[in-house]
């Protein structure tokens, strides 16, 4: 299978059947992918509620029903414990382990949160050509604790991750633009600049991902990031959290030019 | 007081104080104005998911902290229970009463849901010489049930109501691209034309707000309205539910302008 032009469904299905287990960056060209959060209900008002008040770092793109493994707005028939090629499985805000299907584990009480990803602006920037600097370099995005606070609510607080992407100096208008098209997965840019500014000191060594270069000439771009949400939950220590495994996501039906309108 | 040039912060506090009940139809021109839908907790999840796969006609400017009467996003200081002019009490569906304060029916299990309005981008179209019909005809807009579904939530589930303008041919596109850039105030038509394709079959008689005048060369256009909410939540006719009376809305600190970033 080229999994570049394979439709979603296809891909979706070999990954249910557990023949491919690998990272989904590039697959399927022109699809959204999706973060994937699963805690119990007791705690999905007080989650709910906190991406209502975070857009720009939790766009939600669906909100399963409770205890349902079903998908029905970005990936009909999908089966959210089989789908994604690796999942995380946290206890207590401490890694437990990483498996390939979580159905095993599923519970009445579950309810799933899929959150858009940058990934699907990446395309249009370099349609633009705009560099996408760890694409170019074969890395994953550098990510960062910053200093911007979320809106707290119920039991979730914390302060925003973004990712950084090295933009040339005339092309950050057009960067802005571009991802200003897509709030749904996380839109323009949050800080351009400095990134003292937003509480980052030590620009060389991220806090998740891989640093990239950046050339003479160009500035960092810091977006709202996808890994808030994550790390926002895990400082709450809930008993039991699935999420997916960092590059594993879950590959959905809506084309990203659709999450435009 | 010139209420057009009023601050949002000098007309809350008149309203508060029992001076102002009136509309606030065209009051602090160029701030937005916000529906009000208050829910007991153990409902609030429901119509949070609600909203959250409904975003065109419940787009949710501000959702409360169970049990609080104020705002911290789009009214620093508001009280949720006296600022608004006109309030509206339900019981099980059915109208109970209007109050002017609501604070002595306050219960600490109530959630605050404050829900953009059109209103907002109404200013743009005018500004952009696209007619409003009923602004130049001192009317309450029309609006109408349709055949739309809107995705349930839990007890929530129903079709969706739409606003209707009549707009010259040539000026339509405007009108979509103007309004679509308000995606948090109901934003682009969800229909412009033949309005049986959306169940509508006697134009000349809204289901809501009043009839306005259709001229020769115009095209009926429509919008998901902030009265889906509400109709979604009578049908479901839950026990206790305060709204707005209609017309009578939130005066808020955001300005439109910045509803389009």
């Amino acid at each position: 299978m080229d999994f570049e032009t394979a439709t979603p469904r296809e891909v979706r299905q070999l990954i249910r059947e557990g023949k491919y287990t690998g990272q989904t960056s590039g697959m399927c060209r022109g699809y959204a992918q999706a973060n994937l959060v699963v805690l119990p209900k007791d705690l999905a008002y007080d989650f709910l509620l906190f991406a209502q008040r975070n857009p720009r770092p939790c766009p939600l793109l669906e909100v399963s029903d409770t205890g349902s493994r079903t998908l029905h707005e970005i990936a009909e028939g999908a089966d959210i414990a089989k789908d994604i090629p690796k999942y995380r499985i946290y206890k207590k805000g401490e890694l437990e382990g990483e498996y390939t299907d979580v159905s095993e584990f599923w519970r009445r009480d579950f309810v799933s949160f899929l959150i858009g990803c940058s990934f699907s602006f990446e395309g249009d920037l370099i349609a633009a050509d705009v560099p996408v600097r760890q694409i170019e370099e074969h890395k994953n995005v550098p990510m960062y604790n910053t200093n911007i606070p979320c809106r707290s609510a119920g039991v979730f607080h914390g302060n925003m991750v973004v990712s950084m992407r090295p933009i040339p100096y005339a092309l950050v208008p057009k960067a802005v633009l571009i991802t200003g098209q897509m709030p749904r997965v996380h839109g323009a840019p949050i800080h351009i600049g400095d990134p003292s500014v937003i509480g980052i000191n030590d620009l060389e060594h991220p806090d998740y991902g891989e640093m990239v270069t950046i050339h003479e000439g160009e500035v960092p771009v810091f977006w709202p990031c996808g890994v808030t949400p994550q790390n926002v939950i895990m400082q709450s220590k809930p008993d039991f959290v699935i999420t997916h495994a960092p590059g594993h996501m879950l590959i959905t039906d809506v084309k990203n030019v659709n999450l435009k309108y």
